[in-house]
This record gives structure tokens, C-alpha cells and sequence, in this order.
């Protein structure tokens, strides 16, 4: 089945550069691209698509989040961080059962599709509901089962979500034509003791997967790990073997120049996620000297509960101008920069490198923008409309593999209607 | 003509501050509220228009802007601020003509409507064109000819923009029953002579007019005002008799300590830009302390060229979570603080107290949110949900005065299709 989208402009990728086609065309045969150019192709597709003069993006890549989180959006917001996480966050999450986090995950599902995002990395508990959920929405995703140990005399045999992780990896790593990936996951380091994170890291590198983490999010966390070990979470992680798998470190706010030294050295990808770094007060990374380097940066939202959506156009517009500000620079990030840091670097993180650009023989993981609106005029320089001007509604559809997962407010492969009947019902477990 | 709001969530205020109501009534009698509760009025009402569950909020107040600059949207978004201003936007400005102008205020009107903007304070050339406009799109509008000097051997009397901002105020202040304000201006220290100012400082005093003024945006501005007069920029207009009126200050990023004790003494309203003060590398407003001294704290967007949009849902998004990750505070700005803000603190830099909030006897500028949609669920914190998760697509309609401007996309006072045809007729013009 091969078929055509027509009268589109298309931010394609050339070279590793991003090229503007105006009044093009992209053909798309099963799930991969086959052709883009502004000629009409002269081999024959089966159909075609006219996309009213619409902008063809690559799908966004949303590298950090929680996404049952949702089910805790806007709760405790006025709180100080302490009160909020352990005596809201924390007695909440403690009763949630598997059923809520499933319709809590499908909720985000509807959220993120309808705002371009194509493919996302999360961690949370009961990933196994997460894993269904995307290969019937026909989303890419990386999941996983993000380690923990509080009793410093567990075995690493013991850890039951080592083991979960393990089984999860062995289930379903690959699922669905490879849209699904289990990552090993450490959730930090102040949340778990070496000897586990060693063996497990251990286990990581023999069975072939890649690492999620948390690192250096706050000061308080950066600093505890240097006065309890004599070292940065970056060097405590390098040090027990973590960094030896593919890793992306979620967060990177307090790395310090020798940190990233490592990230650089080690291949470690970062995730920066700006709303959540801001609203936390948890501060500015160090994004554009990281950029410089060459580390992989890329972006994410978060868990809802910090940020308070999970929408990517808005992560681009922060990371487009936060750090001009806080460097009184006005053109230290580029638009192209970020769309790529949204994009490709994103793909590449995930370990998709089929994926993140739009080019013949990549996988056809396609959005479309509207920019027929008072607010997109005018249209000549997109990329700066993009992350300048555009907003999560100015998304007009979501392709996967080449299928349409949403276009102009509908969902096909989603149940709108039912998710949210069962949110709520969620609800009224949870908060009675 | 009396009708009634009904099924719908009400955002109103009681003694200064927020009270949330659900499943209300709002009555309305011509352009004025008259009822506000829980309970279904008791007395008759003309018409009634059932909200279908929306959200009624005060109508945003967009305090600070040069709203014709839509037509320079995205140019030179990659350059250095002096060859992006000298090179790109200056020579551009110089060609624009009074139609250019008027179609690029009206493009700026259908955006600004359709995210929620009640009334807006502006600052640009040719602004009798504005004013024709916002008599006929119904938006209330503080509209102003900026003064500027370049030659210290004018006269005052030579000052052709004083002597046309005169003439505009006589001419139009108060027209449309009060919806039209003529604010005079200066536009900087640094595109002025004291003499200049210090005459019209006086006009402005003794016509019982208010004051716009761009106050220490950059660091250069303020540190060149200290070496050149041996003052910053709001001790000089203090000096020259500019605070002797109601003036509203944008920017002020630079301002000092005692610089915000004179702004408090004077009753200045300060307008905070967030996103021109990021993309633009000015830097950080010292926005909290500000609102702890109990000055009047408002929002802007200032122009397109420097935003790229006039989208205040994301400047009070901004304004929510900048600050918080600037001094590493995760509860310094509080969501019913910024919607003040955006609403009440706007009308009140207006000189305009009969707006900016939902209360019996003020005027009906009323905004609806459709918060049936995923990234506003679960709806428990509903001002949290509008700085936080929000986006400006979510207004859902826009009334002033009692009358509906904007309706699920349909304008009602503005030919859409018209104005973007002209503004592409006027980018014709103006790029070839």
C-alpha cells in the first residue's frame, strides 16, 4: 500500500540539516518514506492525500515523563516542595491501583497524540499497562520499570522491581514491530544504593539495552550524593558501570563542567525538560555549553504533576528563549537547533535511528501543522513559527508508521469518549 | 436588554480576591453585570445562552504592545539584536505606510481576540488607525502616540509626535462610551531629551491624561542613563515630572532597589514581559519583589517582532514558573497572583475600574474556557489548570462590553477573511 500527500510544505531533513520544500509532495510506502521532493513522483501510488497546504513535520519526541501523573494534575500546586511531594504526590500514588494508572496513561495518550508527539520515553509504576495502551494506539514509546531499593541490606536478587524490569524487557522489548522498547531504568541515585545499582547496571549492558535515570535534577540532590560519596551522581553512575549501556539522564540541572565531560565521553543523552526545571524551581541547566560539546540534548515534558501538561510545543518554545534570558543572549538558541533537540536528538536517544527526520527510507512518524491562522502570519520563516509563534493546537494530525492516529480532533485508534469516562471514573477512586 | 449566562463555571471576585463558583448564573443588563450566583436570578431576563459548562473568566488585559509589528512576525530571528533592530526591523518600519499599519493592527486584533484579550494598551506609529479599529472591532484599547527626540535643539513646540499626541488625545480620549483611552507616551530616556519630556510631562498632568513609558528593559540602557545624567532611567523620569500622572512602566528589568521605592511612591504600574524579556536576553524582572512592595504588577506581550505572538495564556504560563526557577522558589508565584496580573492589575494600570474583574456593576468583559479537553483534566484546581495547563486556544469566546467578539472561532465584529487579505496585500507592499 503506497500512497501520497500532496500540496504540503515539508520540513524534510538533508545532510543532517533541516531543508524547506514549499508545494511538495511525500510518499509514503507502508510505513516508511519513499519519496519527498517537489516534483510530482512519476511512479503510482494507490491513493492520495491532499493536505490543504499544511506543514509536514517530523513527529515530536517526548524523551522524559510519568504520564499516569495526570491523574494528579494541578493537585497541591500552592504547597511548599516537601508538603507537596509527601503529603500529596506520595499518598496519592500510594493508592493507585493498576486500572487507574492504565486509564491515567491512556489519558496522556490522547494529550500528547493531539500535540504532536509521535514517540515518548516514560517511567512509572505498572509499565505493563503503558505497553498495551501504546501498541493499541499505535504510538512509539519507550518504557520501563525504573529500579529503587530504600533497605541497604537487600540483595540485588531481592529488588522485585529489578526483576519486574527484567521480565518486562523479556516480554515485550520489541513489541509491535519494534514500536515498543523496554529500557532498564534507575530511578536516581538518592533512591538507591550501589551494590544494586552495579548489578543491575550489570545486567543492562549484558542483555543489550538502554538506561533511563534521573540525574542532577535539584542542588539538594547534587550535593547530598558529593557529601555521601565523595563524588557527583555523574561520577557515582559512571563509576558503577550505569553509563556502559546507552543512557539518557533525565533533567542535568546542577552537572558540573567535569559532569559533562562524562555525558560527552560516555555517549549519555540529555533530557532537558524546561517547564518542569522552572515551575519546580529547580533551576537553569546548562543546555547551550551541553549543545556546544556535542552531548545529545534533547526535551521533555515531565509528569504532569510538575508542569502541568504535556505538551512539546510549549517545551520547545521555553527551550527556545529560557536560556537566552538567563545569559542576557539574545540569539544563543537557534529555532532549528531546538526542533532538532525536539526531533532527531530525541530519536536518537530512544535508539531509533529509522525515526526523528523526515528522508526517503525513514520511518513515515509525520506531523502536520495548520499555519493558515492570524497568529502564523506571515509564514516566512516556519522554523522561528514553530518554536516562536505555534501553539499544541496548531498540530492538525499525527501519523505513526505511516498510519493517521489523529487529524482535526479525532482520534482512530484512541476511544476519546470511553477514556474519559473511565478517567473519571479513576477519579472518584482515587479522590473519592 | 437584559440576558443571562447559565451552566457555567464562574471565576468572579469577592473583596479583591478570587472565589470560584460552579454550576452559576451570570446576568447582564446591556453592558454591565448584574447578577453573579449559584442560585437562578429571580428576576427576568431577556435571553438566555446556556455555556455548556465553560469556564467564565475576567478578560485578559494585554498592558504593553506595538501591535502593527505582526507584520514583521519571524524576520531576523537568528540575528544579533543591533543588526536584527537596525539592519532588519528599523529600515522595514521605515517604509510602512498608514494602511500597512491599520491592517497589521487589525491581523493583531483578530489574534489577541481569539486568545482571550478584553482590552490592550499599544504604542506604535499612525495609531488613529488603531483607534478606528478598536471602535469597530468593540476591544477597549489604550492607544498612544510615542514621543521621541533626536535632535537636543528642538523646541518643544517642534516636537511634531507631542503636538500629534495632543491632537489624538483631543480628538478621540473617551470615544466609544470610554472604550477608547488616549494614554500619552515617551517612548524611552534613551530616544529622548529632558526638556522634551519634562513639557510634556506637564501636558500629561495638566490634561488629566495617563502615561506609557519603556522603563530599564536592558542593562546597557540603564547603566548609559547612570553615566549620562548621573541617574537610572526612573530617577531621571521622576526628576522630569513623567510620575506626576498615572504612568504605566514596561519592561523594568533593570530597575534598582530604591529605583522600586520611587515606582511605589508614585503608584507607577510596572508591565512584565516575559517572553520579549527571554527571547530578547534583557534578563529577569525582579517581578516577586515588586508584588511583595505592593506595586501594581501587570502583563504584556510587547510587539510580535520580539514574542513572536500576542498570546497572554502564555505570558501568564511564563510568569507562573520563570521566577520560581530563577531564585529556586517552587511556590514564589501562586496561579491566583499572575490571573490578578493579567486581569485586575491590567484594568487598574488602564485607568479602567470598572473592569478586570466578574462582579455586579463592573462592565462585562468575560472570557469562556472550554475545559473539557485531556490537558485540562481532572478539574479540580481550575486556576492552576488556566497558568499552568492552559493554552490560548481554550478561550473559547471573548465579549466586551456585554457583546460577543469571538465565538468557537468566528469572529463577530471583525471581517477575518478580509483582514488576512489585506495583510497579505500589505506584505506585498512591503517585502515585494
Amino acid at each position: 500500500m503506497r500512497f501520497l500527500l500532496k500540496n504540503c510544505s515539508i520540513l524534510a531533513t538533508e545532510n543532517g540539516e533541516f531543508r524547506l520544500l514549499r508545494n511538495a509532495f511525500l510518499g509514503i510506502s507502508g510505513a516508511i518514506i519513499d519519496y519527498i521532493g517537489e516534483e510530482k513522483p512519476s511512479s503510482a501510488y494507490d491513493s492520495e492525500k491532499d493536505m490543504g497546504g499544511k506543514l509536514l513535520a517530523p513527529g515530536l519526541v517526548n524523551c522524559h515523563g510519568h504520564t499516569p501523573m495526570v491523574l494528579l494534575r494541578g493537585i497541591g500546586s500552592d504547597l511548599p516542595l516537601q508538603e507537596w511531594l509527601f503529603d500529596k504526590m506520595m499518598p496519592i500514588e500510594d493508592r493507585l491501583t493498576a486500572e487507574d494508572i492504565r486509564v491515567g496513561n491512556q489519558l496522556a495518550l490522547l494529550e500528547m497524540i493531539a500535540c504532536g508527539t509521535t514517540s515518548y520515553s516514560d517511567m512509572y509504576f505498572e509499565p505493563q499497562t503503558a505497553v498495551e495502551n501504546a501498541i493499541d494506539a499505535g504510538i512509539r514509546a519507550n518504557l520501563c520499570r525504573p529500579v529503587q531499593c530504600f533497605d541497604s541490606s537487600e540483595k540485588y536478587s531481592e529488588n522485585i522491581r529489578a526483576k519486574q524490569s527484567i521480565e518486562l524487557f523479556r516480554a515485550f522489548n520489541g513489541a509491535a514491530d519494534g514500536r515498543i522498547r523496554i529500557d532498564f531504568a534507575i530511578h536516581a541515585e538518592y533512591t538507591n544504593f550501589p551494590h544494586i545499582v552495579e548489578a543491575y547496571s550489570a545486567d543492562c549492558k549484558d542483555m543489550g539495552s538502554r538506561m533511563q535515570i534521573h540525574l542532577s535534577e535539584t542542588k539538594k540532590e547534587h550535593d547530598d550524593c558529593v557529601e555521601k560519596y565523595g563524588k557527583t551522581p555523574a561520577e557515582w553512575f559512571r563509576d558503577l558501570g550505569t553509563f556502559d549501556s546507552p543512557t539518557s539522564a533525565a533533567h542535568c540541572v546542577w552537572v558540573t563542567e567535569s559532569d559533562m565531560d562524562i555525558l560527552k565521553l560516555k555517549g549519555v543523552s540529555v533530557v532537558h525538560n524546561p517547564t518542569s526545571n522552572l515551575k519546580l524551581g529547580s533551576g537553569f541547566a546548562p543546555i547551550p555549553k551541553m549543545l556546544e560539546m556535542g552531548i545529545n540534548v534533547t526535551l521533555g515534558t515531565d509528569g504532569a504533576a510538575s508542569n502541568n501538561n504535556l505538551n512539546m510545543m510549549e517545551e520547545m518554545h521555553l527551550a527556545s528563549i529560557m536560556h537566552n534570558g538567563y545569559t542576557h543572549d539574545p540569539i544563543l538558541m537557534k529555532p532549528a537547533q531546538v526542533l532538532k533537540m525536539a526531533t532527531a536528538n530525541g530519536a536518537r536517544l530512544q535508539g531509533r535511528d529509522d525515526t526523528g527526520s523526515l528522508e526517503v527510507g525513514k520511518k513515515a512518524d509525520i506531523i502536520a501543522f495548520d499555519l493558515d491562522k492570524p497568529h502564523l502570519m506571515p509564514g516566512f520563516d516556519l522554523m522561528a513559527l514553530l518554536t516562536y509563534a505555534a501553539q499544541g493546537s496548531d498540530v492538525c494530525m499525527t501519523m505513526v508508521d505511516g498510519k493517521v492516529l489523529y487529524e482535526n480532533g479525532e482520534f482512530f485508534t484512541l476511544d476519546e469518549e470511553k477514556i474519559r469516562y473511565e478517567f473519571n471514573a479513576a477519579l472518584k477512586r482515587i479522590y473519592g
